[in-house]
C-alpha cells in the first residue's frame, strides 16, 4: 500500500521526464571532519552526474517542474501536464517496481552513499531497517535538491561515522543566498541500549526483555530544520525515525515516530491553511483519526512552557507508532516523509522577493531566540543526543538558527503583526 | 568577623566622603510590568538622590574615586589616598556600626525599596534572613552603579512581586554604550517547598522534616551577567544566595551557595591573574582551603560537556555551604560579595577603549552561543527557574545574551587567538 501523495510524487517525477524535464542531480562534495571522523568519496562511477546543481539548463527546466509538482501537491491529483490518469496509473505502477528494484541505482540519487554499504543493502531489501534507510536517504536527497534549485547554493554534504557503530550524513548550507541555515541530516546508529535508554523505554511502556543484559538496537532517522534569511518565509521542521530492539528470544520490537511542524515569523493564513491541508492529506490515505491525534500532539509537544507558548503553528507529530501493522506504519511514514516538499517549496517561492524591514528582522531574531529555547530546554532528541556519549554534536546543534536575540522584557505593542503571530502562539488553532 | 576586602570597600566610601568626592546617587525609575504585576514607585523621602546617575559633576568625580579603589582591590590594602592605616581602621569601626545601624538609611543607596517591607526588615535586624537581604540589595546596588559610571546609561530599574510570596528587583541595561546587556537582579522567595524541591534537597543529603507535609522556606540572591558589545571585554557572572528551611519542630536549616566566574571571548593572561587573585584573596581571609576547592568546583560547574569546554576561564564556586557556623559564612559570602567590583571594573576599563575587527566580533558570537547552550542545557538556576510555576522567567533568561551565533562546524585555525581561548577552556588552568 503507497500513498497517493507518493505516488504522486513519484510520478511527478516520471511526469517531470514525460516533459523531456532533466532529473536534478547531485554534486557529490566530499569534507573532512574535523576531530579525526572519516569522510568518504563518492566512488567514480557516479560521477558522472555533477553539473545539475551547478545551474545547467537542465536545472532550470527541474525547476519549473517542481513549480509544478509542489503545486499540485496542496491541491488535486488530475490534469498534471496534460497526464491522463490511466497513464499516471501505468506509470505509478512501474515506479513502485523501480523502487523495489536495484539499490544501487537507486543510491546514485542520495547525497552521498547511504550509512549501510550499498551490497548490505540490496542483500537485505526486504528488511524494514534496509527499506526505512532508503526512504531516509531518498527523503533527505528530494529536500535538499529542492533547495538548492530554489537558492542556487550547494549543500556541504559530511559523511560521519560513529565509533559505536552506524554513522550519518549531514546536508548543511549555511549563510547562502536564502537560508541563514539549512541541515538535512541522516543518522542510522546501531548497538546496544544503554540501562539509562532501555530504562526510559520502559517508562514509555515499552517491556524489553534483555539477553545477557543485552538489547541490540538499530535506530535510523532523517530530520530537518531550515531557517530562511527572509523573515516572511517560515521555518520548517521535520523528522521521520524508526526504531528497532531485538529481544532475548531474537524478536523484535519496532515503532515509527515523526512529524512536520511549521514556524512562522509573522502569520499568513493562506500558508498555515496551505501547509495543514497537505500534511491532512496525507493522514487522511491511512487513518481519519491520524491528523486531528496528531496535530494536537504536535501542538502539545511543541509548547515553550515557561512562555506559555508553541514554538511555532505546529503540523503533525507522533511517536511510538506500531499499528496496525509494520507495512501499512512504513507506508503512512512514507507518505509523510513525501510531502514535505509539498508542504514546504510552495511557501519559500510565494515569498521570495518579499521585502522587509529592520524591525521584522528583529522580530524575526527574537522568534529565533525562543526557537532556541525550546530546542536546548524541551526537545527530547536534543537532549537525548546532548547526553548520549559519542552523539555527533554539530549534527544536533545544526538545528540551532545562526544568529538569535534575546531582548528583556520585548512584548509586542498591541495591534501589531507581531502581536498578531504571539495571540497564534498562545492559542493554537485549527487551521483546516 | 568582617573580611579585609569588605571593609576595605566601605573604606574606600568612606575615602571618597574625606576627598570630597560625592557618593554616587540612584535615579528610581519604575516601570510597569507587562503580566499585571504591580511595580512600586519608591516613596517620596527617598526622591532627593536622582541627579548623580544622570552625569552631574559629581557623577565624574566619583568616577575617578572608584577608578582608585578598584585599581586598590587587586593589590595593597596601605596608602590609599595617602591615608594612615590608623584612621583607615576607625573609619573601619565607624562604618561597621554604620552597617549594623538603621536600616532605613541603609536603603537608601539601594537600587528600589528592598522586596521585604524596610520596617520589618529594621524590626528583624539580627535575623540572617534581613542581613543577607540587605547585603545583596547592597550588591546589586554597587554593582549597577560601579557599571553606570562608566557606561553612562542607566539600569531600567524592575520590582516585581510573586504572587506565592516575595518578589525581585531587576535591574537592566540593555544595548547601552558599553554593554550588550547587563543584568543585575535580587529575589526573595519564600512559601512551602514543593514535594519535587523537596525530594531535591533530600537527594542532596539534606533531611528535612516536614510539619504536616509543608516545608516553609525563605530563598534569596543576587545573580548577575554582564554581556559587553567589545569582544575584548570578557563576560562576568555572579551569583550569592541564602538559603532557609523551617522544619517540623521550629528549627531551621539554612546554607550559602554562590559563585563568581569570567568569561572572556579572547584570553588575556593579565586579567585572568588580575581576577583570580582578588577572589583568592578574599577566600583566603576565611579558609586558605575555599580557593583551590572552589576554583576546582567552579570548573567543573561551569563545563559544558557536550562541547568538552568550559563556559569560561572560570573563578569560584560554592553550595550548601553551613560551616563553620553561620556568622562566618555569612561573612565569607559577605567578602565574596564585595569582591564584584574589584574583580571586573578594572578589567572593563583596561579594555573600554580596545579597537576590535569584525572578525573578533562574530568570534565573540559565537561564544555567546555556548554560553547560551551552557545556560539552558546545563545551569541548575536556570532549569529549576524555567521549572517552577511562577517563576519570573524575564529574570532568569536575562542571563542569555542580546545575540548569538551557531555556525556548522566551526573550528578556528590552529595558531589563531581564537585556538588559544579555546585550549584554555578544554585544558582549564592554574592562574594563581
Amino acid at each position: 500500500m503507497t500513498s497517493l501523495l507518493s505516488t504522486l510524487n513519484r510520478c511527478l517525477r516520471s511526469t517531470a521526464r514525460l516533459c523531456n524535464v532533466s532529473q536534478p542531480k547531485v554534486v557529490y562534495k566530499s569534507h573532512f571532519i574535523a576531530g579525526g571522523r572519516w569522510s568518504t568519496r563518492w566512488s567514480s562511477r557516479f560521477t558522472h552526474t555533477t553539473e545539475a546543481a551547478r545551474g545547467s539548463p537542465a536545472s532550470g527546466k527541474y525547476r519549473k517542474g517542481v513549480l509544478i509538482a509542489t503545486g499540485v501537491f496542496g491541491t488535486v491529483a488530475a490534469g498534471v501536464c496534460h497526464l491522463q490518469q490511466a497513464e499516471m496509473a501505468t506509470r505509478v505502477k512501474k515506479m513502485e517496481e523501480e523502487e523495489e528494484g536495484n539499490v544501487a541505482e537507486r543510491c546514485r540519487s542520495f547525497m552521498s552513499p547511504p550509512v549501510t554499504d550499498v551490497r548490505v543493502l540490496e542483500r537485505r531489501k526486504q528488511e524494514m531497517s534496509s527499506r526505512m534507510e532508503m526512504l531516509i536517504m531518498e527523503t533527505q536527497a528530494e529536500f535538499c535538491r529542492a533547495l538548492q534549485e530554489v537558492d542556487g547554493g550547494t549543500f556541504k554534504v559530511d559523511r560521519w561515522s560513529r565509533e559505536e557503530g552506524g554513522g550519518g550524513v549531514s546536508c548543511v548550507l549555511q549563510d547562502s543566498k536564502m537560508f541563514e541555515k539549512a541541515g538535512v541530516n541522516v543518522s542510522v546508529v546501531s548497538g546496544h541500549l544503554s540501562e539509562e535508554a532501555a530504562k526510559q523505554m520502559r517508562s514509555r511502556g515499552k517491556q524489553l526483555k534483555a539477553k545477557d543484559g543485552k538489547l541490540p538496537f538499530i535506530a535510523m532517522g532523517v530530520s530537518s530544520v531550515i531557517h530562511p534569511k527572509n523573515p516572511h518565509i517560515p521555518t520548517v521542521h521535520f523528522n521521520y525515525r524508526y526504531f528497532e530492539v531485538e529481544e532475548a528470544d531474537g524478536s523484535k520490537q519496532w515503532w515509527f515516530g515523526g512529524g512536520t511542524d511549521l514556524t512562522p515569523v509573522y502569520i499568513d493564513e493562506a500558508d498555515a491553511v496551505h501547509f495543514h491541508s497537505v500534511l491532512r492529506d496525507a493522514c487522511n490515505k491511512h487513518n481519519p483519526q491520524y491528523y486531528p491525534d496528531f496535530k494536537k500532539w504536535c501542538d502539545r509537544y511543541f509548547f515553550i512552557r515557561h512562555r506559555g507558548e508553541t514554538r511555532g503553528i505546529g503540523g503533525i507529530f507522533f511517536d511510538d507508532l506500531d499499528s496496525p501493522n509494520q507495512e501499512e506504519a512504513f507506508s503512512f511514514v512514507k507518505s509523510c516523509a513525501k510531502t514535505v516538499v509539498p508542504c514546504y517549496l510552495p511557501i519559500v517561492r510565494k515569498h521570495l522577493d518579499d521585502k522587509f524591514t529592520q524591525q521584522e528582522k528583529d522580530w524575526q531574531q527574537i522568534r529565533r531566540g525562543r526557537y532556541v529555547e525550546f530546542n536546548l530546554v524541551y526537545d527530547r532528541g536534543v537532549k537525548f543526543g546532548l547526553a548520549t556519549p559519542g552523539s555527533r554534536v554539530e549534527s544536533i546543534i545544526m538545528s540551532l538558527p545562526l544568529t538569535a536575540r534575546w531582548e528583556y522584557m520585548h512584548e509586542p505593542t498591541r495591534g501589531t503583526k507581531e502581536a498578531d503571530m504571539l495571540e497564534v502562539l498562545r492559542n493554537p488553532k485549527e487551521w483546516v
